[in-house]
């Protein structure tokens, strides 16, 4: 049997971690990523052979080609897919293992198309424990482009008959993963809610560490996000050096716009996003608002501005 | 070693199963139930010793007596209460199990405590499978009442160190388990209206339950309720079949309650309890009066009654 090579563009921390779970599979991996040193380092480890070029990495692959990209969703990923179509041949196969958008990815398939390259949309879930774990991969193509994917996806999921899925046509893979990151928005909603009342009733003086911790164990609510929170809550439960700011990416977003596209109501996932929103400060002017229109009802008093809740 | 003796009120099906993984656990249960016939099914199976009445059930323990309530929460569990206080001695402890009201709690606590008889109150979860997974335990009370419940609280739990926390004062546990139920509700929520979008993208032609499977293998979302919905999407990925009707019990209302209590925001866990009641029909009447408003100010049509969304 032939061994399976892969070159894999982007090579931080998902992408230094799928090469070293790929080469531990027996895949020789080629990698290149933009930042100098960063190639090298995983070269030096014995996880790959560093390309200093797109040029280059396509050079040292055999034909038919499977490149995968775990590059920054937009920009990023266009520039490279732009790039590596100009080097690759009829029968290559790009696979883009980043959070893109699943209508650019449709879009990327067609014009991939065009060339004779094909194009696999993957959603990659399992973040720095992805290494150890597994990944969870959902992806998006023709048969015969998911077939060219297949034994990559044997090799990065927690098993070879687990963890991954040919979802559909391209845009499917991305699709699924964009709805897979909006399920996650509501339950962290959902958990951090809650054990804010467990935190805010004082007088029972609960252990929520504790609790999270004995949830894991036989409750209807238990999970892999539960046994994180557990984690972080028993090094420090009052949460009190963490400032309370959210950073949402694009699939939140994009999620509540496929439910408006749809016509689909998903209201718990909507409100996950704009209480993401409201972290970020993006609510004080409405607050603001709500404050001088009491005042204006009702004399009701306003405080001034400075070092406010997001201050 | 003595071998542990406890009553057990209520031979349903939390209760009956809990009865069965006690006497594996070589717990001697004297079990009573108000439905005839509950305890004699149980006996024959070798589960308990049964008791025809509250007080033959008391008189067959020996004293210190702990009595486990498995009643639903209200008035049956005020009158199990009232009536087995009037049997039991100073000393004795009566274990609360069922999803009571934590003020209830509290204030049960207070009226036996009077009469020297402990009161624990115990939120138990784990559903039809705790009998073979063990049930997750929270339960509140005094550190004496606590000790009392321990031992059991070791065998029904999925194991002896683990999935059980005495989480303070009485009406804690009752709390604690609420709140538990709450995040539940959001959970819940944010799986179905996720699942309901991958449904709602027919041109895909999603396999939903192949997604479900997918995601229980190294992916963030990864829980318990997703494997049961994995379970059920494999048997029937479409739903076809299933009313559109989500009932809600005590918990779900309480927890938003106590959100409005402690002026603490909990929306995603507000809104999921409102999407069970407009699941109920209970937003029929609003819904009705937008359609009125539109057709006043713009002339759009209304429907007739006729057997709607909910008839």
């Amino acid at each position: 049997m032939t061994q399976l090579s892969l070159g894999l563009v982007g090579l931080g921390r998902m992408g230094g971690n799928m090469a070293r779970r790929l080469s531990r599979g027996s895949v020789r991996v080629v990698g290149f990523d933009a930042t100098p040193g960063s190639a090298a380092a995983l070269a030096k480890e014995g996880a790959i052979a560093a390309a200093d070029s797109l040029a280059a990495l396509v050079a040292s692959l055999p034909a038919p080609r499977v490149v995968w990209l775990m590059v920054p969703a937009g920009d990023a990923t266009q520039a490279t897919i732009d790039a590596l179509a100009t080097h690759l041949s009829r029968g290559d196969t790009i696979v883009d293992g980043g959070n893109s958008n699943y209508k650019d990815s449709q879009q990327r398939a067609e014009t991939l198309a065009a060339r004779g390259i094909a194009f696999v949309d993957c959603g990659v879930s399992g973040g720095v424990w992805g290494l150890e774990n597994g990944y969870t991969l959902m992806y998006g193509g023709t048969p015969d482009a998911a077939r060219a994917v297949e034994p990559f996806a044997r090799i990065l999921a927690p098993a070879a008959d687990k963890g991954w899925l040919h979802c559909g046509p391209a845009g499917s893979g991305h699709f699924v993963k964009m709805i897979h990151n909006g399920i996650e928005y509501g339950m962290m909603q959902a958990y951090a809610e809650g054990f804010a009342l467990l935190d805010g009733k004082r007088e029972f003086g609960i252990d929520t560490a504790a609790v999270a911790e004995t949830w894991r164990h036989g409750s209807v609510v238990r999970s892999w996000l539960l046994d994180l929170t557990a984690g972080f809550l028993a090094s420090d439960g009052s949460l009190d050096g963490v400032a309370p700011h959210v950073a949402d990416s694009g699939e939140g977003r994009w999620t509540v716009a496929e439910a408006i596209e749809q016509g689909v109501p998903a209201p718990v996932l909507a409100l996950a996003l704009m209480s993401r929103f409201d972290s970020q400060g993006k609510g004080d002017y409405a607050n603001r608002m709500l404050a001088m229109m009491r005042q204006a009802f009702g004399g009701h008093a306003v405080h001034g501005a400075g070092p406010g809740k997001h201050g």
